[in-house]
């Protein structure tokens, strides 16, 4: 199989910001940050242009780990066409979240936490690094984002 | 959108073997066991019958990771249809690895570590719980394999 021309950093980032808005679901990899446990499990998010939102059940085991204090990695689209993200962490209580915000969640994900009495968190996640790749041939160049910032 | 009527047991096991034939990649959740941070990267893997088979880097995050302890956790096919494994791991160098198993990893994956000078290693992953779903109408049984034994 032969993989396509890499694409040049410009195109893979404008294929991250459409991806960023179109896709729903993300793999959510967190750990207990006492055990070291990993835990991945698919989530949908909404893109707000600056950070993803995910809501999930506080006492649930990603819940858990983000609440006591684990980073997360999630991992975007396929595994041949992949966007990985690293970032902050803020949970806020369904009513902390500005109620726009909360629409706009139900309307793409097609769940509404708000209507929820089990005790669900949302999650906001603002990307410190993005990287993209393809195939091997788009390993060198990856790293779209550092530290919060677009590479140029 | 409306979620397809939920599968039974019986083709949910059958779909989730054929997945592990047929995939070549899994997203592969690991964690530094004493900083507790979590690493997801997609790797190819082949399947025996009774372990997913993945090679990366000694000295990379998931090598580094799965050889100081951290259990794994992987996703494998698409967010809305997936397959969920924990497992054991066990860690072989190229030199222990079965000729036939090397080769048959290396024509599935289309990447052949043994001819690599860089350090890889070969990781054995054996299921032992295996979780499949696709909506949220089959997230009640969607436990498939528990203690690494096949659910009735």
């Amino acid at each position: 199989m032969t993989a396509p021309p890499a694409r040049d950093r410009k195109q893979r980032k404008q294929d991250t910001l459409d991806r960023l808005e179109e896709e729903i679901d993300a793999w959510v990899a967190t750990a207990d940050p006492a055990s070291g446990t990993p835990y991945m499990v698919p989530l949908s998010f909404l893109w707000d242009g600056s950070a993803l939102l995910f809501a999930t059940p506080a006492a649930g085991p990603t819940g858990r780990n983000l609440r006591s204090g684990s980073t997360v990695r999630l991992g975007i689209g396929a595994t041949r066409d992949v966007v990985l993200v690293e970032g902050d962490v803020e949970a806020l209580a369904p009513d902390e979240l500005p109620e726009k915000t909360g629409d706009a969640f139900a309307e793409k994900t097609g769940f509404d936490p708000r209507q929820l009495t089990s005790g669900y968190l949302y999650f906001r996640v603002r990307p410190l690094r993005i990287q993209a790749w393809r195939e091997a041939n788009e390993l060198a160049g990856r790293e779209l984002l550092r530290d919060g910032e677009w590479l140029a």
